[in-house]
């Protein structure tokens, strides 16, 4: 009888392969079967061993892509002929890396799971834009989100966006203008900074600065596209300079 | 006359040598002089050339470190010699860094500066606890803040605790128990999943699973030591079964 194989979750960074962790590279290089998302540099897979499987599971919006059930079944399939089987995402693969539903599949059959992480891409971003996400008595937190939501009322990041934090939006090309209307309209000074990052991490890598009263022209203008990371900054000085009052939820 | 050297914040990765990225150990090897902070993983100096100064400029509390002041000194006086400095930092330089007085050193001189992201200490303990971050229809937002805050009163990390939101508090231990009486005074169910990460990234990681109603006990009892990570996650099914309320800010 063959033993249960394992599933190892790999953040791959953003699309830079010197990204890349040590261990990242070492768990790649031990793999069976490596499914590849769409924005991982493909000199990552350089680390792959000779006998290694390689399956772009990548998927484009409309591309046709090999599916989520696809994935699964490919990953459940391996498991049980007791293979290593190398999931590779870009970034990180708890930061809208859908992990989960992989990880149920590993979990129900008994194989062992790892998760190695990876540089995010708004860390790359907020690198290559020189960008502190935390300023000691400016910006006490950062946050995360992903601009597209399922709900069309007012969306969750509009509570994050308040004195003292600094916001990462992803994929918010498409999103600018509701995002500059939704934040003003509910009380974010139009001179906030607010800074575009496309292709974080990388030798293409280009920064755009703005403000928030300008964020979408400016978008539209420099002809920003996906993969961007916007940066909302609020700084508890700028709060305290147009007398602004704390948005509630 | 000799020309301006070149800053590199480096981000090292949360203590673990092996989530170094290539980009990271590439550039450490090119710096002649090597600035480290405590919690960096002491096999990463491996990566320096034979002839660089390395300098350990770690600050644990009360140790009589090397201060601020003195780094920046140390930094100003090897770009001024046109030397590469490489500031090593644990983590990712920008996240609760300090980044900005270095970069300004480095900027008032005209030296060039890099930065070089890692993977902070939240990402490395989220996989290593199999916490995503983020969920689809679940989590939509993750946030990272201190809990250490110099102001005593309403802490800002109340509001980011809501519905459909997964918050990392770094240095949380001492705050245990404001952090779960603030909250569940605030209006956060007793019942939310908590997890303790203690030393993220490293193999003598140790992950503690509770709830937000017993999280300073679980603290306690289980001798959760710094460096940890505290996550607090609070799915919209959550608010959902206890009838929450947004809690405004």
């Amino acid at each position: 009888m063959t033993s249960i194989g394992k599933l190892v979750l790999i953040g791959c960074g953003p699309g830079s392969a010197d990204l890349l962790t040590f261990r990242a590279a070492q768990r790649i290089a031990s793999a069976d079967l490596l499914l590849v998302d769409r924005l991982v540099a493909r000199e990552v897979i350089a680390h792959a061993a000779p006998a290694a499987r390689i399956v772009d599971v990548g998927k484009a919006p409309g591309d046709g892509g090999v599916q989520q059930a696809g994935i699964n079944h490919l990953i459940r399939t391996a498991l049980a002929e007791g293979r290593t089987v190398a999931r590779l995402k870009s970034g990180d693969p708890m930061v809208f890396g859908r992990a989960t539903e992989e990880l149920c599949e590993a979990v129900a059959l008994g194989a062992e799971i790892e998760i190695v992480p990876g540089v995010t891409a708004a860390l790359a971003a907020a690198s290559d834009a020189a960008i502190s996400l935390t300023e000691r008595a400016e910006i006490q937190s950062f946050s995360v989100v992903t601009a597209r939501t399922a709900d069309a009322s007012t969306p969750d990041w509009v509570s994050l966006v308040r004195p003292g934090s600094c916001t990462a939006f992803y994929m918010g090309v498409a999103q600018a203008w509701r995002i500059q209307s939704t934040l003003m309209a509910n009380g974010a000074p139009g001179s906030l900074a607010i800074e575009w990052v496309e292709n974080a991490g990388r030798t293409d890598c280009r920064t755009i600065s703005g403000t928030l009263s300008n964020l979408a022209d400016t978008a539209r203008r420099k002809r920003v596209r996906n993969p961007a990371i916007l940066f909302v900054r609020y700084p508890l000085s700028a709060a305290a300079s147009v007398g602004a009052v704390r948005i509630s939820g």
